[in-house]
C-alpha cells in the first residue's frame, strides 16, 4: 500500500513544481488526494488518518491536525509560512515544516551578479546610449567604470541567497564580508567571509547585496543613514524583499548620485506607472523576476520527492529547509512570492 | 649612472599607463628621453647607443637598431606589432619585444560575463520594458530565461582573454570546452576545460565566447553556416575583433530569433548612426569599452617597471607578453586599439 | 541575572575543551554548577528549575528532567549518545542535544589524506629502509608508487568527515565518488561528489576512504567480497570507526597483496601486543590519534559559545550537530571515542 | 615527406618517456635517426642537413650545428642542460632549447605534501611505534600534534614546483607566502601567494618547502642561521636539490630539536650506510624518489609530441619549458637528477 500524500499546492501546481518525469515519480511511490486549500477539513477521517504528508500549505486548525495521526511533513512549496497551521503541536509532535524557497537562491545570486556587472560598467546605460546614438567609445565611455575582481563585497544576510551570491563570486577573489545577527562568526569564516557589523559592511564595500528577509524585527531597517555611509559610488543590490529598505530613502540616495542600485522588490508589486523609480539614472530595475524561472520551480519536486524518500525510510529530511521553532513565527515575507 | 630609457608611447602616454607613485619610481630608477614617434632618428649617436629600453613603438628601421647597440627590450604599451621594426633582427640580437595587452584581459572578461547573464537573464531589454510602463512581472517575465549554472560554455579562443573568462565563470560549475588551433591540447586540461574543434564548440554551447585575436589567417572565419549549428536560443558574446566574424551573418542570425548576442567591437568604429544593429533585438551593444579602463592601463606601468627590474638583474622578462618569431608576424589587429 | 548552565563534560573537563580565553567568556555570561556525573539528581529543585543549559551528557531520568523545566539544550561534548536520557520526551519539549563531535572532521581528514600519499609513495616503509640501510634510489624505489592527481576516489560516507576529507583533496583534481544511503543524491552532487552504490565505490576507485559511522544497521558491512572486488593495489583508509568493517577480512585482503590499508580505529583499543595487523606489510597504523588534537578539542568549547549565545537570543543553535528523532537511536559508536 | 628527427635521449630511452600508444604516434608523424652521444658528428650531411629535431642533448659543438640547417628545437629530456652546445647560437638562430622537467612537478608536490602532513602528525615514526608495541592512543600520542588547515606556509622558490605544491595545499585554507628572487611580485600575487623575503618566510612559517632550484649564485645558501631563525617544531622539507642548503646545519637543526625536516635529496647519493641524516628523530628520509615515476617519465614524450606538433605547423612551442639566454647557464643542477 503506497503511502497517501494530501495535496494542494496552491497557488502553485503539480505542473509547476515536477518535471513530467518526476510527477511519474510521484504517482508510482505515493497516492495522491488532490484537493483545494479549503476542502481539507470536509475529507473523511478515514482519509485523514493515513496522510502522511501534506504538499502545499492548506490552512490545518489543530483539530483538523488531532485527525491525521499519520502526518510526517508539511512540505510547503510556496516558501513562506502562513500562519494558517499551529505549528507549536507540529514540533511538539515532530512533524516536519520543509520548505523549497532554497531553490531561489541560485538565480537570483546569477541575475544579482549580472546587476552588480552592469552597475560597475554601465552596461544598461551604455546599450541604452547605443541604441540612441550618442555612446561613448573605449577610454571616453568608461570614465565611471570599475572592475569587480579584487573589489570589497558586502553581503547584509548569509543564509541561502547570501551563500549562493558568494558562490558565484569565487572567480573574482574579492574580499566578501558580511552581516548577519542570526549567524555565529565561525559560520561565516568556514564560508571564507569575514563577519562584519552593519555599518563596517556598508562602509567598506564597493558593491553591497542586500539579502536579507523580513521579519517581524527588521521591517525598514535599511534607511537614509546607511545610505549615506556607503562609498561614493557603491552599487546597492537589492534581492531579497523590498521591506528591508526604506525605499523612498534609496530612491533619493541615487537620486542624488551618491550611490548606484539595482533591484528586483518592490514596496508595491505591480509598481504604479508613475513611481519616480521608473526613470531614475543609476538605478537598475528588475520586475520581481529573479527566481521565478521555471528551472527553479521545477526543482521543488525534486527537492520534495528526496526528503519524503528520506522519511519513507525512517530517516531526517534535509534536502528542504525545516522551519524551526524559534524563527518560523517571525517570518513575515507576503504571500506573494517569488512567483 | 641610471639606465637609459627611450620613450615614445603613444597614442597613450605615460600619465595614462603609470600611477603617480609608478611614476616616480620609472623616474627614479631610470634616465628617460621623451621622444615623438618620427624623432628617434634625429638622435644623437651617444644616446642612442645607450639606450636600454624602448617604451612604446617608434619607428624603429634597420638603420636606426643598429645604432642601439645597448637595446635589451622593446616595451609596446600599444598591444599591437606594427611593422615598424625588423622584428627578424631583434629576435636575431635577443632583444625582446614585450607587449602589455594582458591587461585588457581581466575587464574584457568581466564585462563578457555581464553581457552574458544579461541576455540569459534579459536584464537591458527588462530594464527598457519597466521604464517604458510595460514591463512583465515574475514568472511570466521570464519564459526565456535560463540559468548560466551548470550550463555548457564554449571558447573560441584560449589565450589571455579566454583564460580571464574561464576564471570569472569559476563559481558557476560550467562545462568549459574551448576551441584553439594555437594550443595544445593538454593546455587547455590543465585549465579544466575541454579541448573541441570548432563545430563542436558551436554546436554543444549554451553560450560562446568568442576571444580570438584575428590574424592573417582568420579573417571572417565565423559566418553563416557557424552561427546556423549554433543551439537556438544560445549567446554569442563578441569580445575580441570584429574581424573574426561575418558581421552581416551574425547581424542575421539574430534577427531571425535563432541566437542571442552582445558585441564590444564592430566592422567599422565609431558605427554609422545608421547601422542596423543599432536597434536589433535579442543584441547587446557596446563602444569598444570592454578593456580600456583606466585601472587597466595603469597596469601597464607596472608590467613594464617589473619586466625591466627583471632585465635589470639580467634575468628573463615575464610579466609582459613577448612577442614571439612566429605570431609577430600574424596578428593583424587595427592600431585603433583598446583605448 | 546571568542564565546557568550545569556542567558535567566527563570524560573531557573545561579545561581540555576551553581556551583560557574562551573560558573566560563563558564565566562572564553564565552562572555554573558543576557537578559530577551522579550528582545531577541531588540538586535542590531549585537550582535544576534554572537550568538552562546542561554541558555534558549526565544521567537525566525522566522525573529529573521534568524537574529542570528551564532547559533548553543539552550541549554533549563526547559526541556519542548515551542511551541515559529519554529522548523523546527531550524532542517533544523542544529540547536540544547538541553534539560537538564536528570538530574531529578536520583533522581525521588530514591524516587521512597524509595515510593515502604515504601508502601510493611508500614513505613509511620507505623511510624505514631508509634507517636500515636498503633503500632503493630513484626510479628503481617506485615500482609501486602512483599519483592522486586525477586519481578515482572514493568516499563510503559523506556526513562531515566525507566533506572534509572531499575538501582536503580539492588541489589534487581527483574524480570523488560516494555512497550515503543516509542522503540524497543532490546533495553530494552540491559537494561535486558523484553518488555510487557501494560496488561502484569500491571497484571503481584507487583509494576508498571509509568514513561511516556504526549504527545498528551496518555493523561489519565491509566483508571479503568487499575488499575482494576492490581494484589491485588500491588503497583503503579506515577512519571511523573499526566496527564497520570485518577487520580479519581486512588484514587478509593486505596480507594477500590484494590492497594497502591504513587504519586508525581497531576492534580493541588499546590492541593486544601480538595482534598480526602491528607487523602486516602494506599495513599503515595509527593509535586512535585520528581526531584527539587539543586544537579540535578546544573548538568544542566555541562551538558550545556560539550554540548557547544564539539559543540565549531565542534563535536556533545551528554550529553544532543536531541529534534527530530518526538517527539519536540509532548510533552505536562506544563510549570511548576519539580522545 | 616525414620530418627528421634524430634522437638520441640518453641517459632516457624511448621506451621510458613514450608510452606505446605515443611512441605509435611518433614513428607515424616522423622519421627517426637513433643514434648513440657521440656518433652525432659522424652521420652523413644529407642526414644532418635534414634534421629537424633533436631528441635528447648529445653533444652539438658549433660545427655540427652548423650541417644542421633545418633545426628548429633541441628537445632535452633529461631536464639538466650540459654545456655541450652553443647556446648562443641556438638562441641566435632562434632554435629552441626544450626541457620537460615540468613533468615532475606534480609527483615532487604529492609526495611533499605527504612529508608534511606525516611531520605535522608523527605518522612515520607513530607507525614505528605501533610496530614494536609501544604506541601511544589518543590524546596521549598527539602531544606534538598539529593542523595543516589554516597553517603559514613558505615557499622557497615558485617555479613550477612550487606552483605544484600551492595547488595541492588547496583544500588546506593555507595562507602561503613565497621567497623567489626570479620573479616579480604580482606573479605571486597572481596565485594568491603573498611575496616576501627569505628571512619572513622563514620566521613566518609553520612549514617551509624548499623547491629552489640550484644556480651558480645560490649553492649552500641555505644555512645554521636561517634554521635557527625557523619557528620552533616547524617542519622543512626540502624537494629540490641538497646543494642548495648546508646539509650538516639541517641536521644539527632537527638533531637538537629545534625543527622537524624531510628530504628527498642529498649531498651524496646514494647516501654513505654511516651517514648520521639515516638514524636522525625528526627526520623523514626518502631516497630521490619524489618525481622519478613513470607516469611523469611517459609525460615527457606528450609534451614533446604537442610541441613538436606545434613547431610542425609554424607555431611556437609552449608545452616544455623553454630554456632562456639570461638563465641557461647559471642552471647548476648535477646531471643524475630525477631518475
Amino acid at each position: 500500500m503506497k503511502p497517501l500524500i494530501l495535496s494542494s499546492p496552491e497557488p502553485r501546481s503539480l505542473e509547476i513544481i515536477f518535471t513530467d518525469s518526476a510527477r511519474e515519480r510521484l504517482f508510482e511511490k505515493y497516492r495522491l488526494v488532490e484537493v483545494g486549500q479549503n476542502e481539507v477539513a470536509a475529507l473523511p477521517d478515514s482519509v485523514l488518518a493515513e496522510v502522511r504528508y501534506v504538499l502545499g500549505q492548506p490552512p490545518i486548525p489543530a483539530e483538523l491536525l488531532a485527525r491525521m495521526g499519520s502526518l510526517r511533513a508539511v512540505l510547503n512549496v510556496e516558501s513562506n509560512l502562513l500562519p494558517n497551521m499551529p505549528y507549536d503541536l507540529l514540533f511538539q509532535r515532530g512533524i516536519y515544516t520543509l520548505t523549497t524557497g532554497a531553490v531561489f537562491a541560485e538565480p537570483v545570486a546569477e541575475i544579482g551578479l549580472a546587476f552588480a556587472l552592469s552597475l560597475l560598467r554601465d552596461v544598461v546605460e551604455g546599450d541604452q546610449a547605443f541604441q540612441a546614438g550618442r555612446e561613448l567609445w573605449g577610454f571616453e565611455g568608461n570614465q565611471r567604470a570599475r572592475l569587480l575582481t579584487g573589489a570589497k563585497v558586502g553581503l547584509i544576510g548569509f543564509g541561502d541567497l547570501g551563500r549562493a551570491v558568494n558562490r558565484v563570486l569565487e572567480g573574482f577573489r574579492v574580499q566578501v564580508s558580511a552581516y548577519d545577527p542570526w549567524l555565529p562568526p565561525s559560520v561565516l569564516r568556514d564560508h571564507r567571509v569575514t563577519p562584519a557589523g552593519l555599518e563596517e559592511v556598508l562602509t567598506g564595500s564597493d558593491v553591497v547585496f542586500c539579502v536579507a528577509s523580513v521579519t517581524g524585527e527588521n521591517e525598514g531597517f535599511l534607511q537614509a543613514r546607511h545610505f549615506a555611509m556607503m562609498r561614493q559610488g557603491a552599487a546597492f543590490i537589492l534581492l531579497s524583499r523590498a521591506g528591508v529598505v526604506d525605499f523612498d530613502a534609496l530612491i533619493a540616495a541615487v537620486g542624488s548620485g551618491h550611490i548606484l542600485a539595482a533591484s528586483d522588490v518592490y514596496p508595491q508589486e505591480p509598481l504604479p506607472l508613475d513611481h519616480p523609480v521608473r526613470k531614475l539614472k543609476g538605478f537598475l530595475r528588475s520586475a520581481h523576476r529573479a527566481g521565478a524561472l521555471d528551472v527553479a520551480m521545477k526543482r521543488m519536486g525534486d527537492m520534495v520527492l528526496e526528503d519524503m524518500d528520506l522519511m519513507d525510510r525512517g530517516l531526517t529530511p534535509l534536502r528542504c529547509k525545516r522551519a524551526e521553532r524559534e524563527t518560523a513565527a517571525k517570518m513575515r515575507s507576503k504571500p506573494v512570492d517569488k512567483t
